[in-house]
């Protein structure tokens, strides 16, 4: 803990009746360094929060959900967690920023350094570009010293981190074709959020269900090219298809790359391995073994499978993840951690709730 | 129905006890032109069918689960459907056709008709190679005036049959490159069977799980590029991921071709329908849909959604079946029909259990 | 089927677009006697069919979703299926039977023979009472000489049918004491209906989650006390406690019955296989088996297991139904088939859709 | 802690590789005060534990899985924990006690203290009868103060946990018949156990399925009426039914009581919140909320909620626990916890892993 640090910090959870919002409740409310001190909720404002999660109560330091409004909650936390739709954060943050707090933002609000992506993938044009430069993008594996100094972090989404973590080794050491790669991933079904109340997230059309969606389009694809690029050291391109499975959490991405030139299996993930050696919650296994989800439930890890199809020379990673672990809150409590001095393990779980 | 067919078509079901044998006679109980004569099976022989499956009780025509033995069993039906392990019906098969039974086998047995590739991918020699210029590769929309007179049919399997239909126009039109397809499937989990009673299978184990399995060879590969080939009319060169997702039924396979000419989404989407005006089990989605295999569970159908990916020059068809109907059973009940000339959708569920 | 008519009855599905409404379109729209000509749907009047359920595009006689209005669809149909909430059939039903259409309802609206007891159970006051002593109730094993003259029928609700079939021969035969009757029952998800959008529905709520709800108050407890009091002779007193777990078909009950006289679970058991000897949707299990909910799953079949606690002189009795078969939409078309003339097994499955 | 503890507590798991094994493992493995010093597996003996579970590579103190003998490993750890299948334990237990450890055993072994009993109803004999009254009932809502100094616990099951916290109070008060409680109580699958490998519990067997069993005599029986004796002063006769849901984790208990006297809904909740007033891991909830398995998933909590059918004078009372927390594993932290003076709560999570 960094030694100027008096009491804990203040923690502020913006959309605290989400599901990354009653996420970062778990594993931040015995957190030995922090204190939450403000928990906001647009929908159930002015209730307390055990009325909405009676498995919560008394166990905060705040009782009751606030509509929260930049201007007038700036100074209720030190630290603040983003859990909202697209849109809200950039409409929010100004005032945080200005009264001194640090942000973490669980939206796709900061995560695109160009601005004009935006209307194209988002359909919304952003109101706050001149923070795009400073925001970090909030995937420690990458930028973990800049996250340590940010005033303000992108926290990755759940298809994202999971995507660049099984290809940016093969795309930095330049086995593979950049412009060639398939991201083939299936979600659990929290990662459509809590407030998502169609016919199409409901018990029975999901269960014993599986779909595509978002075909040839998805919004995830701009910022898993953008990190990919930032490895590469070019143009990347990637086609990604997600589909939606019958389990509450879980990512598993199959990425398949086309190998340039002589790497083999055993040279790639020795590579992997060198490329995470240093890194707490990423899981390269030994050659023959995959991942699957079960393996990483309720944990921060990624757990990553390298296979090589040698009829057509196809490198195919598989990747898991928690998406409500490290697709989001769990990363962002990870770039807390980081922001503030506490190792960066604290209060993360590394074995998965199995089975 | 064939004038010259006196009574009900006797039936034999041999793997009685397995998904694939009790959906056989869940699907054929009452149908109008069939009599269930035999259940075989091994590890139940000598046991009521009703003990084994209490649902069933007074409803087939035999009672009693025996061991199947070939030569002793041949005049116990017209029709045998074989839904046993790969390896068995090729040492069962002689004495049947001999005696003028026909036989539908649901194994992989009489799929490949290169026989050396039995050893390569199944681990095992095949005794019986002179039958693989006369079995029938059971895909009805490919297959059907050959099916019609078949003494031997090799009933597909459910990634195959899931995948074939999805990539055999585009294939056909030599609209998209026949070497670098990716089929990227997840089955439910009644595709491994009844009796594959390790840990993997458990319910525990699998209710909310995700994995990849038999990554960069499975055995179904080839099975598929034999199929394609013959419609492209060329080699075609496959990379083939299964996953297993959790639920009970249900293939979706997305298929990614590589764009070769000019052809557009809208021209590719109106050769689809074209290619399957006749075929009453298969479903061509108008653009913009895509299938969910809640929509075929419990069905015969196959149901096939089309998207471009613009940016990468990318065909993305996907694609959903029962692994029990289409994906097998109820397959070798089209084919069945066929044979025996009954309308092709005699008994054949077209609208799905949902939810 | 009856001699005298001419042509397939006409059918109207008012409600069509419910669970209740999907699963009448699958079991009717191959029906030997009927033709679908009307479908109803308040929330997607105008639509195709094939809009809102891509798995029946061409599969049904109506094509198009219309709102339904008594007075004006009345001769749109020979026999109408209404599949609303509780309050609407009640609303709507007088023009149709007027026009002469025979009605069969879904709803809880003509169940209860004493209309002050809607105000109480349902908190709504009942706007036609004068047809509650008309309407017959739709249970086959009691009232079937009842039901095939009927113009209103009053389809039994899904928890109702799998209590009152378990509890009513030890009733009939005195066995037990009936003001000490308890039922614990549990259903799948499908029950709450296709319109039910709120979070507690949703697949993250539910999967992997079991719960209690209604205790000590649910809106089915006088329905089951009045049809078993009708067996009984006498009054019946029941708690009921139904639960939610995570499945998407299927009623469970456990009911115990407290035994008053001399009989043994072995004439207990005789007597419940004589009581329905003839009734083809009840499978009365040999003692020691008890049911499970997969062998009853997409069937029109009640499945029925017998114990007895020695140790408190308690029968246990277990009972199994699909809610959507033989709990709804199955038994109004086996009303139908009654009320027609048709076997009363048309189009009606014995034999579950398993695993 | 204890002041006179010098360093970790050495810990030994016995059965590492079963559900309440590895999930010993997830609690202990960052303990602050217990270091895993030996793993027993009789299965997977001389592997590594990484080989079977990935997803605990490199996290515990002891690395391989041992072939467990009491005599020879006696001194391996300080306190051991017994995971295995009944009747193991009692085999096994005597070398611990002599060489000074102490012993958490999760089995059936130690938990009736009628020698007789064992014959009955786990059809074994009792050869370690003299240990039956030393060892303490491992519920620290009753045995607290016992707990602490005790060399052997006996670590209650989980539908009797699940049971007896919620009919305790009750019969406490006198306000029930303690002749007629009956238990209607649900189980997610993991109670079962990793090594159950029959069709049963496989997958696509119990996906969608609910199902009773034990009907009228399962062996928890006697274990609840012996704790609830204890409580209410005098006998006490249960019926108690158990059933499976398909959900991984979780007991939902039904509980149903007749009252006796003039006790209210609301004087029965106020001695409800005062009897576990002091119980961190008891959650009485407020009048008309219900507990639900999701609420209590990953944690070690039991949720309780109280309703009263005035139609019928009977006590309702819902309660909610993970079986393999509060259930098993989570329980015998706690009693390790207090045995050895670290506070009740430490590493045992209050709040679930929800959704």
């Amino acid at each position: 803990m960094d030694s100027a640090t008096p009491g804990p910090v203040r923690v502020g959870i913006v959309g605290a009746t989400g599901y990354a919002g009653i996420e970062l409740i778990r594993l931040l409310h015995n957190h030995p360094g922090a204190e939450i001190t403000f928990l906001g909720s647009q929908s159930t404002a002015g209730k307390a929060v055990a009325d909405v999660f009676p498995h919560v109560d008394g166990l905060t330091g705040a009782k009751t959900l606030e509509a929260f409004d930049g201007a007038r909650h700036a100074d209720a936390a030190d630290v603040f967690f983003l859990a909202m739709d697209n849109g809200r954060a950039m409409e929010m943050i100004g005032p945080l920023l200005k009264a001194g707090a640090r942000v973490i933002d669980l939206s796709a609000d900061f995560r695109l350094r160009d601005a004009s992506a935006y209307p194209v993938w988002y359909r919304l044009s952003h109101n706050a570009p001149e923070l795009l430069a400073e925001a970090v993008y909030g995937l420690p594996e990458m930028y973990g010293s800049r996250i340590r100094g940010a005033r303000l972090v992108a926290n990755p989404g759940c298809y994202t981190t999971t995507s660049i973590l099984a290809a940016a080794p093969a795309l930095a050491c330049k086995a593979v074709d950049p412009c060639r790669v398939i991201v083939d991933a299936m979600s659990g079904v929290s990662g459509a959020g809590r407030s998502r109340k169609t016919t199409d997230y409901m018990f029975s059309e999901l269960s014993g269900n599986a779909k595509a969606y978002g075909v040839a389009g998805h919004r995830h694809t701009p910022e898993i090219e953008q990190e990919l690029a930032a490895v590469s050291g070019g143009e990347v391109r990637i086609t990604f298809t997600p589909h939606l499975v019958p389990m509450v959490r879980g990512i598993l991405a199959t990425v398949y790359m086309d190998l340039t030139g002589e790497e083999t299996l055993d040279s790639l993930h020795a590579f992997y391995q060198e490329f995470y050696a240093d890194a707490p919650f990423v899981n390269v296994l030994p050659l023959g073994q995959y991942p699957s989800t079960q393996y990483v439930k309720g944990s921060n890890m990624c757990m990553l499978g390298l296979g090589l199809d040698t009829r057509t020379d196809r490198l195919i990673v598989i990747s898991a993840t928690d998406n409500l672990l490290k697709g989001a809150s769990g990363q962002a409590v990870q770039n807390f951690n980081i922001m503030t001095g506490f190792p960066e393990t604290t209060n993360l779980p590394q074995i998965a709730l199995y089975p």
